[in-house]
C-alpha cells in the first residue's frame, strides 16, 4: 500500500464506489456536482448507483481480477458499506488509495474488533460485551453482561438482521446454534434516546461533526431522524466531541456514523456508543437538504483530499425514511410543497426495503 | 401529438433530455433525486450529461429515426436548449409528450417570432424591433430603431454571438452581410439593470416565480447573478408578476428564464423583456443551493405531471460563473468553506467556455 500523504484529485478525476445502492447512488451524485466521474463496482445488475455512474462493473467482491481492474480504472476508491471483504479490500489497496482505509473497514466490520477499539482504543463506554464462539464461551459472557441480552454475529448484521433477544440460557444457545457460532453478547442497555453523530474528516486531519439527530426505529429499521435531537446542549456538545474524538483516533478520511445510547442514571447521562459506520449513514440524509454542506458531498471531498465544506445547519429537519409501500405514492407526499423527496430508483417495492426518503424542513 | 392532458410519470419512469451539456446534466441530476432514469440525446460524444444518465445516444439533431428510437425508449423528453429544430420536436410530439411544448419552442427559437409573441400576444414591453431578410429592410428598420442599434440573428445566438452593435448603415450593411440576412434589428436600450425572473409552471397550470435576480455580464457573457436584486420591492414584485403573465400566456410547462432590462425614465421605471430560454437558466443557478426546490428539480417535476416544489429562497446569494481558466483551481475557491461549488465535468478549459459556477451563500 503506498503510504504517502495523498494528492487531491484532479478536477474531472475517476472516483471508484464499490456498492450500487441508495449510497453509492447519493456518493455519485454528489461526485457529479463536483465535476467528478464515477466508477461503480457491484454484484447487482441494474443496481440504483449504475444508472447515475460514468461507468459500472457488475462483479463480485471476491472476483480479484475484476476488483484490480476496477481498481486501476479510477483514481481513488471508497464503499458504501462495511462489509468489503479484507481480500477485496487488500486488492483495491494495493492499487489505489482506498479510503476510509482498512483499518477503518477492519475495525467496523467486526463488532468485537469495534467495540474493543472503541473501548480500550478511543476511550469510550460501550455496553457490556463478550465474545462467544462456541458453548464453551457462554458462561463466561453471562457472567459480563447478565440476561438478557442481545446476541450479534460479529460481521454483516443490518438493520436488526443477525441478532436475537435472548432471556434464557437456552435461549442463548438456540440463537448462537442458529447464527453458527463467530458472536458477540451485548448487555441489554435500557436508554432513553438513540443518537448519532455525522462526522466528516479530511485527508489533512480536520474533521468537522453535524448537528446530532435523534434516531427512531421501526422493526429494527431507522425510521426517522430529528435535528437539533431535542436535548440539552450539553448532551449534543458530549455527543459531537466523542464522535470527533473516535473519527481522530482510527485516523479516518471520509464520513463516519457513530450511533449512541443516551442512558440515565439516577439523573446522571452517559453517552455509550453502539455502532460505527464507515460510511455515509442513513441518520444523516437530512445533510442533503438542511445542511450547507451534504454528508455525500464531504465524503467525495475527504476521500478526493479536498477541504470540506461547512457543515453547518440551515434549518430544524426531520428525515422520514420511506420503507416499502410507504414511497407507493410519491405525490401525495409532494402534495406538501416543502416536502424534499428523494427515491432511489429501486425496480420494486418489497415490505422493509428503503425505497426513499423525506426531509421536511422546519419540522 | 397527443393533446389529452398528461398523465404524472409513474415512479422510476425514463425521462428523455435534448442536449448533453451542463443543463441537461443538472436536469438528470435532478430527476435522479427523485428517482427517476434519464436518457441524453446529444450529437457530441462524451458529452458531460451523459455520464449522470442511464442511457445515452449520441445522434444527429436531424436524425428522424435516432430520434424517434430515442423518443419512443422514454416518457417524456425535455430538453436544455431552445434551438431543437422544429422537425426534431415534430417527431418526438408525434411519439411522446414533449415539454416545453412546440408552441414554446417555435416562439422562443426566432427572435422575431419571440418579440411578436411578448409585444403583442403577452402585451409586456420589448426594445423597438423590426426584421430585416436583406438591403431591402434596412430603411424601414432603422426608422423603427434609429441608429445605433443591434443587429442579431433570428435563431441560434446565444452568449453574445451572432450579433454586432451597428453604429452607422454601413456598419449595418457589413453586419447583415455577415450573418447572412435573416437577421432583427433592436433599438439600443440604456438600461440600469438587466434582471431574471425564473419562473416555473406545472402541467396543471399552477405557476411559482423565484426571487427575482440581477445579472452582470462580461463579454457578453452571464458572470454574476445576484439574489436578491438590490432594487425596490414593487420593482421586484412587477418583474415577477411579467414572468408570471408570459409563462400564462404561452401555457407553458416546465422553468422559463425571462430576462428584462430595468429602464428609468425621468424617474419613472419600466421593465423591458430581452429574452426568453425555455429552458432553466444559467441565472437560475442559485436555486440549487438558496432555494427549498431548484430550478432543475422543478423543471423534472412540471414535465412528469408533478406537483411543484416550493420556491422559497433560503439565503442571500450570489452566483458566480467560472468561465475559462477561473475553473483551473477549484481548491482555491474551496478555501471557503460555505462557497458551494459546481462543476460540469467539461474535459477541457477554453477560453469563454462554462466550466461550473459557485454559489456564495448570505454573500
Amino acid at each position: 500500500m503506498d503510504d504517502r500523504p495523498m494528492q487531491p484529485l484532479k478536477p474531472g478525476a475517476t472516483i471508484g464506489i464499490l456498492g450500487g445502492g441508495q449510497l453509492g447512488r447519493m456518493l455519485a451524485l454528489a461526485a457529479a456536482r463536483l465535476g467528478f466521474d464515477c466508477h461503480v463496482y457491484c454484484p447487482e445488475p441494474d443496481s440504483p448507483a449504475f444508472r447515475v455512474a460514468a461507468r459500472h462493473t457488475v462483479g463480485a467482491y471476491d472476483d480479484a481480477e475484476a476488483l484490480a481492474t476496477f481498481a486501476s480504472s479510477v483514481d481513488v476508491v471508497t464503499y458504501e458499506f462495511e462489509n468489503v471483504p479484507a481480500a477485496a479490500a487488500e486488492v483495491i489497496a494495493a492499487c489505489r488509495p482506498l479510503y476510509p482505509d482498512a483499518r477503518a473497514l477492519a475495525t467496523t466490520q467486526d463488532r468485537v474488533a469495534e467495540k474493543i477499539f472503541l473501548s480500550f482504543g478511543a476511550g469510550v463506554e460501550v455496553a457490556p460485551f463478550a465474545a462467544i464462539d462456541g458453548e464453551a464461551d457462554i458462561e463466561t459472557a453471562i457472567g459480563v453482561t447478565g440476561l438478557p441480552a442481545i446476541l450479534k454475529t460479529r460481521r454483516f448484521g443490518y438493520d436488526g438482521k443477525g441478532q436475537a433477544k435472548v432471556g434464557t440460557l437456552d435461549e442463548l444457545r438456540e440463537a448462537l446454534e442458529r447464527f453458527g457460532g463467530d458472536c458477540v453478547l451485548e448487555g441489554l442497555i435500557s436508554f432513553e434516546s438513540e443518537l448519532s453523530a455525522i462526522v466528516v474528516r479530511g485527508a489533512d486531519g480536520l474533521a468537522e461533526v453535524y448537528d446530532i439527530g435523534e434516531n427512531r426505529h421501526e422493526n429494527h429499521i431507522l425510521s426517522e431522524t430529528i435535528v437539533p435531537a431535542p436535548l440539552a446542549a450539553e448532551t449534543l456538545a458530549a455527543a459531537r466531541a466523542l464522535g470527533l474524538a473516535i473519527a481522530e483516533k482510527l485516523g479516518y478520511v471520509g464520513t463516519l456514523g457513530v450511533e449512541m445510547f443516551l442512558v440515565r442514571d439516577q439523573g446522571e447521562e452517559r453517552l455509550l456508543v453502539n455502532e460505527l459506520a464507515p460510511r455515509v449513514h442513513n441518520s444523516g440524509h437530512w445533510t442533503e437538504d438542511a445542511a450547507v454542506t451534504s454528508q455525500f458531498e464531504n465524503h467525495i471531498r475527504a476521500v478526493a483530499g479536498w477541504p470540506l465544506g461547512a457543515v453547518t445547519r440551515t434549518a430544524p429537519v426531520r428525515m422520514l425514511n420511506l420503507i416499502g409501500d410507504a414511497a407507493a405514492d410519491p405525490l401525495a407526499i409532494l402534495a406538501d410543497p416543502s416536502a424534499r423527496l428523494h427515491l432511489y430508483g429501486k425496480r420494486e417495492i418489497r415490505a422493509g426495503r428503503k425505497m426513499g426518503h423525506v426531509n421536511y424542513l422546519d419540522r
